[in-house]
């Protein structure tokens, strides 16, 4: 019998009536005659207000106990699902991370599955029970309780299936992937399929509909996921291996990003170890840095800027300034006002000239740039917020997006 | 360096405010110079609220499941409880009971502690740490999430203190023992210390400062117990062994309690066996039965009343009808209007006539009882609530209370 992930968003359980949907659609599913595992995220808006009283009590909490804390939300998730599901008749079991042995490694609340023991797992599907796993969490080789992030429960679903050589389904309360996101371009449509490269740059570039890692992890182990909304009317999204016919499109999608801050570091004495120690000072601070450039040297001086999530500016900055001693002074600019624009598609492998495309589109709507860069099937760019529509519309329009 | 064991109840930590001034009274202990192990309960209403999403979805939830979710009640107070300490510059780390080896076996949501793995909270001391423990909750033998029942965290807290050789603070909204709960006698007075027993016996009569198998544990491993108020303002009650001096007071409290409710099995077809078929029933029920009474046969039929927790009168009803085919017809009424009267004494062991002056006091103030039962240090009896505040003050004006 063929075994299904299914995994459901904070929002499709938002509250007890929507469990109660949540419980007939598995129930539902299970009859249609497969073996089910379902992974479920914390109750709507339960992780932001436990961590809205953690950083009331302190504006560094510990990201050990902020693990314990957040792990709550999805362990009352599995507990009320598995009641409902018991209550209609469905066989059920709730496993929190630890208990299933979703076992991680790496920070806290920045935590990668290092690896799952199926066996409990495998066990409670032969006695015909529906597994009702917790997402976003897992335990450490100490014992602690972990994280992975936000969103980590579509990196949870996403693993199990590998684990479990079985098909996902990730139900959310979006019906699909679109070419751009649709609150921000109403004419954007619906993809029927993307390749798991173009979601990966998609969802890396905050296009929000899933996590990066579980993409990363569904195209290394080959996981076929299907995106759709909790409520089942529409069909979704494919995420799969990429053919020749999702190839012909030159770009297949774009993504608006205004998560990102702009650090740019001035008048830095040139030297490649003073960039490097740059760079090295922000990874070991766990900030994750996107786009990236850098000025010839002018008077042996150069500016440095890159994007960063806009959470990780304290700890960049903390990071830069322990540096002023032995890199010689230099001057730090932030901007949080900015916005990150990024066309992603395989088929700009075979095809040239998309990034003269999109830069004529955006010059002749008089929109400028305040950073670039590229990768093998994707362009990004940032942009003043104020530019953004226009920006959209241009790039959409260009790309019949 | 001295252990101390410290146990705050859900009204200490209902609130962050409330959770950062205990964080302030956890670390002034600290500073006075001992090794710190504190337990906390859910948030205020935490418990109640989750049960309540729990019956919202099913009237008779799965015990394993109530577990899961309940447990999250203590995990979020640890989490916050240590982020508030290690905000104020005081070292803490939280576990959950499944992280500090709480062991318990017994059924979900009344499991008992079997073991408790001090070594990891030795090890946290000797770093210098508050150990901060989540109340009222474990891990069997299976890996499950288990809970002691409510009020349990009281249960976890003389357990540490029992297996660490540490004295156990418990911090609650009331200031120390009462011979009568005041809100029922305002003028009642507080006890400077009570005996072991007799504070088993007040527990176990729903006096509701502590947790009857807390004190039971307590007695057992002679657990020095200080009961107080969590903000330290007022001199609280000590729970010792009995001497010379405790024994000299007959009547050391009396316990009112309104949750109970009283079954009687009437017309029973009389014999031993019956009777001990339907206590039988009750117990593989896990039915608590406290007090009682049979009458003696007429025409070979008897009645058998006893008291129960009101919680357990489905359960009750359900072994009692199930009965009927084996142990031929008989009736049930079932009388949830009942209060029960106790009153405890070490005293009682060496004076005569106690039983006699309490149901003097009693008959003259025309207060009926429904049902009578008495042990070697309690006398208690059911009686109709309309009459309880008479009956309170009779008894309370008798034994000077």
């Amino acid at each position: 019998m063929d075994i299904v992930v299914q995994k459901y968003g904070g929002t499709s359980v938002g509250d007890l009536e929507k469990i109660k949907q949540v419980a007939a659609r598995i129930k539902q599913k299970k009859e249609s005659g497969c073996r089910l595992v379902v992974v479920v995220s914390a109750m709507g808006k339960t992780t932001d207000n436990l961590l809205s009283m953690a950083y009331n009590l302190s504006s560094r909490p510990k990201p050990r106990e902020l693990d314990v804390l957040m792990s709550t939300g999805e362990q009352i998730s599995i507990s009320l699902l598995s009641i409902a599901l018991n209550e209609i008749g469905c066989k059920a079991r709730s496993f929190t991370g630890q208990q299933v042995g979703i076992i991680t490694e790496g920070y806290h609340t920045k935590s990668k599955i290092a690896d799952i023991n199926s066996s409990i797992i495998i066990e409670e599907l032969e006695k015909d029970s529906v597994v009702i796993i917790a997402g976003f969490q897992g335990v450490n080789g100490n014992n602690e309780i972990t994280t992975l992030g936000r969103g980590g429960s579509d990196t949870t679903a996403v693993a199990l299936a590998a684990k479990l050589g079985a098909v996902c389904e990730i139900f959310t309360d979006v019906d699909g992937i679109y070419t751009v996101d649709p609150r921000i371009y109403p004419n954007a449509r619906k993809l029927e399929c993307i390749s798991y490269e173009e979601m990966m740059e998609m969802a890396s570039l905050g296009a929000g509909v899933m996590h990066p890692r579980s993409i990363e992890i569904g195209h290394k182990y080959k996981v076929p996921i299907y995106v759709a909304m909790s409520t089942g009317e529409f069909p979704g999204t494919f995420i799969k291996e990429s053919d020749d016919f999702m190839e012909k499109t030159v770009i297949t999608g774009m993504a608006v990003d205004n998560n990102d801050a702009m650090v740019t570091v001035i008048n830095l004495p040139y030297s490649t170890r003073s960039i490097s120690r740059i760079f090295q000072s922000l990874a070991e601070r766990h900030v994750n840095v996107d786009m990236i450039s850098q000025t010839t040297p002018v008077n042996g001086l150069i500016n440095v800027s890159f994007t960063i999530p806009k959470n990780d500016l304290a700890a960049a900055m903390d990071g830069l300034e322990e540096l002023k001693p032995e890199l010689g002074p230099f001057g730090i600019d932030t901007d949080t006002a900015i916005t990150k624009l990024s066309v992603v598609g395989m088929g700009m492998r075979t095809q040239s000239g998309v990034a003269a495309r999109m830069f004529t589109a955006l010059s002749e709507s008089n929109v400028d740039l305040k950073i670039i860069t590229t990768s093998e099937i994707r362009i990004s760019c940032a942009i003043d917020p104020k530019d953004q529509n226009r920006a959209v519309t241009a790039i959409a329009k260009e790309f019949d997006l």
